[in-house]
């Protein structure tokens, strides 16, 4: 078997692993990236890609509503799904194709195949049309991600039960759908599908709809859904099967009660890949819930291998995983510097408008939090968006910001200022006497 | 005549005087703001907010034509520009209702009238419902604001030709238009109607689009405008007259240039209100421009008196005047602070996509400049609005950003982020390490 030498070979080419070998690239390292998918992963492949592009067509129609009483009345329009699907393929290709130049900009060799780690140092790929070879480095960064939960009586059927990857192949907008899941996923397509028209129910496991922001927000935002798109959420009803019933789709609650739609939607989680190694060869190790045991700095156990993005943990988002491949790169290059550590990031689902969180928003002593609503600022009312909301925690000896959240349009720009502040350590005192451009959304921070 | 004691006395309620009399209620001041119109001003009674309306309306049809190719097709819209006026009365109304309220819960005293410094603690109100009477006041802060400016042969007529204030009242949108101005106003206005059907051709004095814009910017700017608005922009081309002709409006140019269309638009600037003194009873010294001369911190000739936003020259824009508010202010309360110095702000045109600029970005030794185009976001790709640039001026020593120029989607809130790293010395370097949310428009900074 051939074998080539490298200074890090990353495991996957998602987010996580575009970014770690790109930035390892540009930093000087020999790099191979290994993917069994191409440049994008499964993200630009079949998730982010795809949910974004649904998400933009259904933000152009609330767009065409929100005409009227602007100065023009739309005439209606017509769906054409093959458009969004030949979208969805271009965007995939065209997201793929610009990240493929800057990594090979960077000098990272790509190999097209199944990554398997075989020793400490060692990588082997295979790929059907070629003779399986090895790569071997003084470190590995597994970046592998995750493929979409789905239970033994809950499984798309391409036929009236979907999942985000195969949602393009849905024929029509449903008349009604059952979403089975109230995480970001599930969330998002519920928005999509009942802006473009369906009738949504939302059969969510937990209490909270999205449960990793802020309570307050997340029920301000399921009232906003439910009043302007008509969705039903029912929390605490996970699902235990969903099937299809001649021309119906039938969900079923682990409480026995029964949802009926045209179509389902199945959107309940995702499971980490590890398919790149096996247990008996290397004695990786894992957390009770079966991701990749990791460090703040994204080492495993064993000293030269790195893991970042979905296989160690929730949230399971190309923004942490960047994140973390940033980390691990620098912690390889400069080994142990406090000053790595990871930064605050930011959490979104890319709803219309967007709900967004960054750091804790957990009530504790010595903290406050203020609210302000986007209904007094210029520049949402004059887009005909003035809903939505920014919620802070300040730590009242200091005025730093440690965490905030909030729904709204332009919200993950926002949030990126609040990201910058926290991240250095300016307080909120500091941060609105910042005179925002006005009118923008922005404001909402500076806004007297 | 009756006479009441203040802290402070504001003239002018647009957005310098209603920040600096928010700003100083707030911190404990006895306030009375003066103003002959109602709050908000003319920039919210009849330049901003109604500007912001049809660039509204124009940014919600660009987005009806977004939708062909993303899964839908619009089936037209027509237009009402009844909607449009009437919207714009009730944002002007909520926009004044909004700041009224924040502006009591300050405790400042609105008084309307026509204010007049006669001493220089003496502020003379008179309006016609009531007899006059007099503000005296430690400290004085003058934000009179500006009108429009025309020529003895370049005037509004309210029936083909037209201006921002009464842009609403056209009964039609133009076949053709010709406008007169190329900053920000006639750039903003061109756009609007290029954007709502029809044939513009700009005539401006000046070489450049937008003159205060990064010349680089401003040039892609233009070629987008011209590529996607059929908009003809012709430089150095200075306006002497313009006159209605039967059905048509002739404008001519100081080179007796002539050029015809159906309508005319007048946008070549503005001139200060100064009416709030009389130069023989108040020695306050003017510039060369006739602006109100100030220093740093906003203060006049005359100590006790401080002058804000228009009155004291260019950028006429809301942001400049709130941000002099708040120094004004504070150098009130407290003296002599260098730290009070004004920071950066941002100057922007609010077409679809804005434009905007912060700092400076004239090229000098020791710098360097970074271009990013957006059709490397994802972000901008998926909402169809991938044209776009960040233009950034680097110092190369310790790689603090000086300026940063560009337009696209969601531009003014990015350049939030870049503002907040400019007022805090944050390097290009530290900033760019910021996982920024993925996929937002933010990521133009942080893209590897």
């Amino acid at each position: 078997m051939n074998s080539y030498q490298y200074d890090l070979v990353v495991i996957g080419a998602g987010p996580g692993g575009m970014e770690a070998a790109q930035y390892a690239g540009q930093k000087g390292l020999k790099v191979a990236l290994v993917s069994n998918t191409k440049i994008g992963g499964r993200a630009v492949w079949s998730s982010l890609v795809p949910s974004k592009a649904w998400l933009a067509l259904a933000e152009k129609i609330d767009g065409l509503r929100q005409l009227s009483g602007m100065g023009a009345n739309a005439k209606g329009y017509e769906l054409d799904l093959g458009q969004l699907r030949q979208r969805i393929g271009e965007q995939s290709q065209l997201a793929s194709g610009i990240r493929l130049k800057e990594l090979e900009a960077a000098g990272v060799h790509f190999n097209f195949g199944n990554g398997k780690i075989t020793a400490t140092h060692t990588v082997k790929v295979s790929a059907e049309s070629e003779p399986a070879y090895s790569l071997s480095a003084r470190n590995i960064i597994i970046a592998s991600g995750s493929g979409p939960r789905f239970l033994p009586d809950a499984k798309p059927n391409k036929n009236r039960i979907y999942a985000p990857k195969i949602a393009p192949a849905i024929p029509e907008i449903p008349k009604s759908l059952v979403v089975a899941g109230g995480g970001v996923t599930g969330t998002e397509y519920a928005y999509a599908f009942a802006a473009l028209g369906s009738k949504v129910t939302v059969l969510q496991s937990g209490d909270q709809l999205l449960p990793r922001v802020d309570a307050e927000v997340a029920e301000a935002f399921r009232l906003y859904l439910e009043r302007h798109y008509n969705i039903t959420f029912h929390p605490g009803k996970a699902i235990r099967s969903m099937e299809q019933q001649g021309d119906k789709v039938v969900a079923t609650t682990i409480s026995n009660q029964t949802f009926e739609a045209d179509y389902g939607f199945i959107a309940i989680g995702r499971t980490p890949d590890l398919s790149f190694f096996e247990p008996e060869v290397l004695p990786l190790e894992l957390t009770a819930s079966k991701m990749v045991a990791i460090d703040e700095f994204g080492r495993t156990n064993i000293p030269n291998i790195y893991a970042v993005g979905d296989i160690t943990g929730t949230p399971m988002t190309a923004n942490r995983a960047s994140m973390q491949a940033r980390v691990a790169v620098q912690h390889i290059l400069e080994g142990d510097n406090r000053k790595l550590r990871p930064g605050y990031f930011i959490e979104a689902a890319y709803t219309n408008p967007p709900i967004a969180q960054i750091g804790d928003m957990q009530a504790e002593a010595g903290t406050e939090f203020i609210v302000r609503p986007f209904n007094g600022l210029l520049k949402a009312n004059m887009m005909g968006e003035a809903e939505g909301m920014l919620k802070l925690k300040i730590r009242k000896n200091d005025g730093h910001i440690l965490g905030a959240a909030g729904f709204g349009a332009h919200f993950t720009d926002v949030l990126g200022i609040i990201q910058l502040a926290m991240n250095n350590d300016i307080s909120f005192e500091k941060l609105r006497a910042i005179p925002l451009a006005h009118p923008s959304i922005s404001e909402v921070i500076s806004v007297l």
